[in-house]
């Protein structure tokens, strides 16, 4: 089954907004066994959805539409796809007293825009949206398929987990492939490539695919094969050749990320933490708050952006700012070890850098950040030196702090220092 | 000018990584007037890559390819480029010592790999990457222009700007395109679109676009016009009805956040904002802070996750905790207030409600979350209730409660309550 996303959108196309609807069919499709071999986006114009789906047709077996099935009159999708498979609109009365329905459990009033949103293309099966008033549509078209779906990432989900998904599987019998990733962070692809070079050889070897993902302060490596139940030992004791050589870089599986590793972890050891946060502003806090169940480990945090409440809250010594600046060792000491204290946590992260774009001086540039872990076995800190962004310094101090924390707890010791 | 986007990379396609680039190009061809008609991601196999950019050569005047030019095996571009436009790889002496020098600069061993990256082929202009070891290509071909571009977006983003777009200018006369924004929060489209039905019938009859473009509890509305200059004015007037008309969502224009306006409101009234947070686990902070310049006006924050530290750090009652959840009123109104006491600042945000997927209640389901300002003219609190994913029900409370302080400290009162 070979599957093209379509999405429809001059707010794509201009850069308005991220294409995330992509990336969570292209996983999903992946998770499934099927591959995505084209994501094509195109302005909402009726000749460019025409075309499109024509070109789709000729290359894949299966077309996910997405976006412009909006109540609004720039939303055109439902209309155009009559044309191209030659139907008319019909009220569906089913779809009316359904949109009718989200209206009244949220005591708003039914617009007549909504009303029209009950009208469905004849030759179409409607895919039933709980969830929203726009109304998904399954077209089968000379052995083919093409699913139109709404933008809003959490109908088009929905409509694809409750839907499109299981009508597909019915329909395409699912050839075997396969996909495994392991998670780094801290080191450049480079490097790795250098280190693990026999064991690269040795999966290329193999006939599988070996790619480097890099993004921010992380690298990805990702193996692909067919025929999954057969590889899928083979690929793991590669994986952990490559982490008994990288144990302070390699921190996870698939879509692991370091909070969600360090989360398991304290539950496992019943153990909790917290954070003090300069120029972070409370994004390493964030990131621990966004793994669902982190109430059993995490406390809370203290975001000490003035001088004053590093002195006032976590007890930073006035004088050790003035003197050293609060981009100091000393400084993130402190801030690590009072947080510790303040918040009651076994374990507590401290950042405090500078971001960027302003603030820099010739003994301290801008993307210069020190870090700092207080737990049971002490307190350390470290500093790094990242670039000239202010979000990437931002995601690269949160990256590395957990990282730091996750080496901690476990044990792991770095062996070298291989900046990024 | 037309322009194709072509984004290689398996993990776009199995959603291991989102297109942003896509979003950063298409949104800086349309700051120039060019209008991206095409973004397509391929995989990186060397068939895909020549069809593609066969079908793009044959639609488009300029294309714009990302990805494949690492130093990793994996990374083919580069000679699948070779081929396409018949040329050879020639070692350049100028791409070599300038990856020498970043090595150096960096304290790290150069590796054979990153010899081969200063390999270029001959008929390519070679684009000087300072900020990483792939050189970015220009190809001239039949009047029209390929650059190939690392895919990392930092570089990719620096090749665009240092050299890309200066010789796209003096090779490609741009017509002029106009598009502007208008930026809402906490209104549905169809309610926006039934409030300025008149406005809008007035924008579409002079021949304009009008598109709405929702995500998560924000709706941008988006027109877009030829002849920029003479009808900016007009725009703006149309922008001004409705901003006069929905005062209380209405909150900017072009690309700005809820953070900047506040940022730029703080600054010009000399005051100062933090936040006390609970299930938002500091992004509200994170998205105060990630405006430049923000240690002007916000000062700090305090997360507390856990019942002790509400009680401990802000002094909010144990009792009250007890009989009425973190989740009420009385809880978050003591947030506030006893936040903006302990962090000093003349503005407080509290926000407290169950995220989810866990701790809903019968009479407090998931989504529900209590947002509390405390400020000058007193405190205040109101109940939302959002949906049932977390990640969402985080990001709406940020935005809500950007929204409801914006209100505030502009004093706009809310004339009626319309749930998104």
């Amino acid at each position: 089954m070979k599957v093209e996303l379509i999405s429809i959108g001059d707010e794509l196309l201009i850069g308005q907004t991220v294409n995330t609807n992509a990336t969570w069919l292209g996983r999903e499709f992946a998770q499934r066994g099927a591959s995505v071999n084209y994501t094509t986006v195109i302005r909402d114009t009726k000749e460019d959805i025409l075309h499109a789906v024509d070109v789709a047709f000729s290359r894949v077996d299966v077309i996910v539409v997405t976006g412009g099935l909006g109540p609004t009159k720039d939303d055109i999708t439902k209309y155009t796809l009559c044309e191209y498979f030659n139907t008319e609109l019909v009220l569906n009365e089913e779809v009316l007293a359904r949109v009718r329905g989200y209206f009244e459990a949220r005591g708003r009033e039914m617009l007549d825009t909504n009303i029209k949103q009950a009208e469905m293309p004849k030759s179409a099966r409607v895919l039933r949206n709980d969830l929203g008033t726009a109304s998904g549509m399954w077209f089968d078209h000379e052995g083919k398929v093409l699913i139109s779906l709404p933008g809003v990432p959490y109908e088009m989900k929905h409509l694809m987990m409750e839907h499109a998904f299981p009508l597909l599987s019915e329909k395409f019998p699912i050839k075997s492939l396969y996909h495994r990733t392991l998670q780094t962070q801290g080191i450049g692809e480079s490097y790795i490539a250098e280190r693990i070079e026999d064991v690269e050889t040795d999966i290329r070897n193999r006939g599988f695919g070996l790619a480097y993902l890099p993004s921010s302060s992380q690298v990805r490596l990702r193996v692909s094969s067919e025929h999954a139940e057969e590889n899928e030992q083979i690929i793991e004791s590669y994986f952990r050749q490559i982490e008994e050589r990288l144990p302070e870089y390699v921190y996870g599986r698939e879509n692991d990320r370091l909070s969600e590793v360090i989360g398991r972890w304290m539950i496992e050891n019943g153990k909790t933490v917290g954070t003090v946060e300069s120029c972070t502003g409370g994004s390493i806090a964030a990131d621990l708050v966004s793994v669902p169940g982190s109430s059993a480990y995490f406390m809370g945090s203290m975001v000490t952006y003035s001088y004053d409440l590093k002195s006032k809250l976590v007890g930073v010594n006035m004088e050790d700012i003035e003197t050293q600046g609060a981009v100091s060792e000393t400084v993130v000491r402190q801030m690590a070890e009072g947080g510790r204290k303040a918040l009651d946590v076994d374990y507590c992260i401290a950042a405090s850098g500078i971001a960027g774009p302003g603030g820099g001086m010739p003994e301290k540039p801008v993307g210069t950040v020190w870090i700092g872990i207080s737990g049971p076995n002490g307190t350390f800190a470290k500093k790094f030196l990242f670039g000239d962004n202010r979000e990437r310094n931002i995601l690269r101090t949160v990256q590395t702090a957990l990282n730091l924390l996750r080496c901690e707890v476990m044990n792991i010791r770095k062996k070298e220092e291989i900046d990024h």
